[in-house]
């Protein structure tokens, strides 16, 4: 084939260096955010201020802080540690653990945060769903109430591993696994966990003595029917009125987002009266419990009680596994979402590190695992939070709160805990989203589904790996059957599109025009072989007999990003196929990834350079010309011999 | 923005159904080769015969069937059949069975494949590396030579749970499932199995009586090491006089592919002269073993002895599961090899249930794991096989064998099967592919390694599995990091490409272009949003002040074929942030399945239909045409005012 000089040609440069390939692969893989941008360029000396700066963000922005946000940052700060006593009481309560210990999380983690977290929202504390998934794992090894010495240090064990595994995850930058969490995937685990939760909390509601260690919908929906005997109206009556008011307080924020800290003294409140209430109205005895004795002081040190025997150790292992990264998938998400909203930049790895060190530190005194909740860090945001210090105030008002105030709490009724915890779920039920992911994607649904259920019915972990599981099938099967399609000519234009896109697009005789999907890997290879031939084959029979042949199978490769051997090979015997027919391959500007491979592997060099171009446009053109000039020449060949 | 009329327009129109969008996904991952093409649009009768004819072959090309293609069939039925005898004693032997049982494989399944199967030039038999990885996992669980009943037995299962999965994943259209296996993986994973197998046969070769029932190369080398005073060189002379001279007939096929029968013809020889030459030389009392008794009479039936003794039916679950996946990915591949050579089409799922079927009824009838092994049907390729037939005559050749010649063989010396096995291995470690994976696709060179090394010093399940594992982490890692690229202007003309892949290419002033990866998955939403904000951001560090700032992103959609809610999600929150600093998104060519889903959300009514368009070129000349006159109007206004 004759080539028709173009201005534009495909660039056949030599491949990129091994090494060249390699650096930015990992860079992208690793290092997205490019996290060294600011420190690189720099002198040594500003380097190194730069880089300690960079790993302990506090030496950053305490130099430069001012009274100014030390306003919002105290206002802040006083209004999280009112929603953070609550929290930390109830969630403590989901985990089975000794109320203080709740309080305790509040306290060292948020400091050792300021140092080292980078976003300016994110306000620490613990969070009810990883509270539940623990006391489940845990509670299987050591019973909560029989054992508590046992079950407790096995708690603090599983923190420790939390936080290893994420400053481990961090320190590998290997951020990119939490990205394997669908937000469907979340949107279900949540929906799910919140279920549970709910449904535990009837025995607080109901005032029941009598319940099951089962978290599942269905052992406890039985503990709850079968104790009919021990509802307590009175009990139902007092938590039935917080839960109204808790979500009234939710209903006026929602109506007017500037009075946010209505619904964030809600719990406060809540359990403010409650204390009265119960201290008034001797509320133990009318059936209404209370949270029981609450220890003055600050945090011991727990590196003690940390507990590695290998009897029991499979279950902290399995429980600070999972919690971590759901720990981890929450906090960044959610530092994430609050930074783009004021434009900042949250380096997701150097938050994981932050995490992993808050864990660590907290496991060894008396906390367990804490992250960045939503709701916490949303009452950060609006209080108009302006840098980390908000927790070292929350932090500090906990300290107030464990060395004078403690020993008062002990009044909180546990149905006023219930109830608090009830409203927060309430809000973690997102049936408009998982109706939106209905009515958007089904698999999505699916996804979302298989977590809600699988959570509900089997166990918080099952219905985790379930739902994580389909969502890499999904993965999986895009990379095993990439979407390819017939291109045709759109009307009047140099404009080549998807047949069935554009249903107005005609073919150009004597050409079939593919786009491929990417990637073209092992899982495709196949595939993409047998879909391209079978497009050649339809093509074949549906032509009619007066019209031409197919000359030429142009293949649009623009928007395959890979290939590996296997897809090269399955290209190569594409082209041995496709020669027995009499049919020649051109390729249309392949990407810079996939051209390095094609010319190491001389695929190049056997369909030539000359079928190789820079558009769909520049292949036709060429190859019409290239035709036409063949059909002369036999004509004169033919004139010639007559 | 005021719209400029363009003749060509992007496709707005609604969602195509879920029903629709179902059904082509179902059939491209489950048909992707059309089966039924033929069946459709017949009338009812017709169409039932061409059902039938398609589900069981043998029912389309008997009636067709002529004395013509007999010769070649007849011809190519006994080559194989003179492969099948030595093979099959030979593979028997290294999966620790009775050697008749190996003949028996090659009787009863070429029969069933007749029947159901679809290629021509397959040609059924047992393969070696199956045969160890049987022996490897069954014997685990019962001594192939203390008690040889129950191993027996367990094979029995394995086979039968085999030809189970089998023939399910052919009716679940799962052929899916084996485009996971990668040539890579395989390559690996033949080339440690051969290495393991070599090292096997030095028994034989040497003539040990001491041995390890290990598979692992540390464990072989040293039982080889240790038992070195029962090397027996006359047992190793003759066994490598065997091996030069089938490694002397390999080279001629090698030189001259007409003489194929020379080297196919070569295990039979060596079997014959290995058995007159222990007939009359009286090889036993020279230490040189023989396979000793062999059974006349055809296969005896097995149901009974089936055993799903849950004491021991983990091990049979376990080869049996492996073994399937490993077979059909053997048998698919060359069937489809050939076929694409002849251009014919193979419908591998329906092959999966002929494989199925085969071991079906091979457990029940003394057989253990069939396929169809690459060496035997190259010789059946090479010897013009044209149809089917050729397994017939290979199973009525085998018939005959049993009935009357069976005894004969049992003077075969087993340092004689040790040269065949070697001999066959031999040319299975294919040192030159792993060269090319080094020299083309570092990852694929790792994912072969991992498969050579975990098979050689682990075990061949774990070595595969890892291999599979580090293919799919490649498969994940491919859908978490699309990769995107920035566009330029290719001088003279409309084209915008890569601007690292064409450094001539120069940026649009007032535009960022940019081309994303496919897909905007969950696993990569977080990753394209911060991609694109730190474009956006290097690019307005970049600027220099006289520089116009950037007011159109554009992103070029041409080569993203799927989204998902995640996805949709993360290009929400790029608008929102690029709102913020005055940017404003503009869509270039978005596929069909990501326009249905980008109208679904929502997300078309955020951007503005006016900011979709269907090429760069147009984008980019509406853009300017709307900026202009806004910049006229601002004129026009300041001039009013003045």
């Amino acid at each position: 084939m004759t080539r028709v000089d173009y201005p534009r040609s495909v660039n056949f440069g030599p491949p990129r260096s091994f090494r060249d390939v390699l650096n930015s692969k990992l860079k992208e893989t690793f290092f997205p955010d490019d996290p060294f941008r600011q420190i690189k360029n720099e002198p040594l000396g500003r380097r190194s201020i730069k880089t300690i700066q960079y790993f302990v963000p506090i030496c950053e922005w305490l130099p430069k802080y001012s009274l100014a946000f030390f306003k919002y940052d105290l206002l802040a700060g006083i209004t999280i540690a009112s929603l953070a006593i609550p929290q930390g009481i109830s969630y403590a309560n989901l985990a089975k653990l000794p109320p203080v210990i709740g309080l305790y999380s509040s306290f060292v983690p948020p400091l050792v945060y300021a140092l080292f977290g980078s976003s300016k929202h994110l306000a620490v504390g613990t969070v009810a769903a990883c509270s539940l998934l623990i006391a489940e794992t845990i509670g299987e090894k050591a019973s909560p109430t029989d054992n508590q010495e046992l079950y407790v240090s096995l708690i603090f064990t599983a923190t420790l591993i939390s936080g290893l595994l994420q400053t481990l995850l961090g320190v590998l930058r290997l951020g990119i696994l939490v990205d394997f969490l669908a937000h469907s995937t979340i949107t279900g685990f949540m929906g799910g966990t919140a279920l549970l939760i709910i449904l535990q909390q009837m025995k607080g509601m109901l005032g029941l003595k009598h319940f099951t260690h089962s978290t599942g919908v269905i052992a406890v929906l039985r503990a709850i029917f079968q104790n009919r005997h021990e509802w307590n109206w009175k009990c139902a009556l007092v938590g039935i009125i917080f839960l109204i008011f808790l979500q009234f307080t939710r209903f006026v924020k929602k109506k007017k987002p500037k009075l946010f800290w209505v619904s964030a003294m809600g719990p406060m409140v809540v359990v403010v009266i409650g204390c009265l209430f119960a201290y008034f109205a001797h509320a133990e005895k009318h059936g209404i419990a209370i949270v029981g004795h609450l220890k003055k002081g600050i945090n011991e040190l727990s590196v003690d009680r940390l507990n590695f025997d290998p009897k029991y150790v499979s279950a902290p292992l399995k429980a600070g596994f999972i919690t971590a990264l759901i720990a981890l998938a929450e906090g960044i998400a959610i530092g994430r979402s609050f930074a783009l909203a004021t434009n900042d930049q949250i380096d997701g790895n150097k938050e994981m590190i932050a995490f992993g060190l808050m864990n660590i530190l907290g496991s060894m005194t008396s906390c367990y695992l804490t992250t960045g909740p939503f709701s916490k860090t949303a009452v950060n945001f609006n209080a108009g939070c302006k840098t980390p210090m908000t927790n070292i105030v929350q932090s500090m008002c906990m300290l107030l709160v464990l060395l004078f105030l403690a020993p008062l709490f002990s009044y909180t009724p546990q149905v006023a805990l219930s109830a608090i915890i009830i409203s927060a779920m309430l809000g973690l039920v997102k049936y408009k989203k998982a109706y939106h992911l209905f009515k958007t994607d089904k698999f999505d649904f699916v996804i979302c589904m298989s977590a809600f259920f699988g959570v509900s019915f089997i166990s918080m972990d099952m219905g985790l790996m379930i739902s994580v599981g389909l969502a890499l099938i999904r993965a999986l099967l895009y990379t095993a059957r990439p979407a390819t399609c017939k291109l045709g000519n759109i009307a009047d234009s140099n404009l080549y599109r998807d047949v069935e896109q554009y249903p107005g697009a005609t073919g150009v005789p004597g050409f079939l025009i593919l786009q491929l999907g990417s990637p073209i890997y092992f899982s495709s290879g196949t595939y993409i072989k047998e879909r391209i031939l079978r497009w050649v084959r339809d093509e074949l029979d549906s032509a009619k007999p007066e019209e031409h042949d197919i000359e030429y199978l142009l293949l649009e490769l623009g928007g395959v990003t890979a290939i590996d051997t296997t897809g090269v090979e399955a290209l190569f015997e594409v082209t041995r196929n496709l020669e027995s027919k009499g049919i020649k391959m051109i390729l249309v500007n392949p990407r810079i990834d996939v051209m390095d491979k094609l010319i190491v592997t001389k695929f190049i060099d056997k369909i030539g350079k000359d079928a190789v171009f820079l558009s769909t446009e520049d292949a036709i053109d060429a190859c019409r010309f290239s035709l036409q000039r063949s059909k002369q020449v036999n004509e004169e060949g033919r004139l010639n011999g007559s």
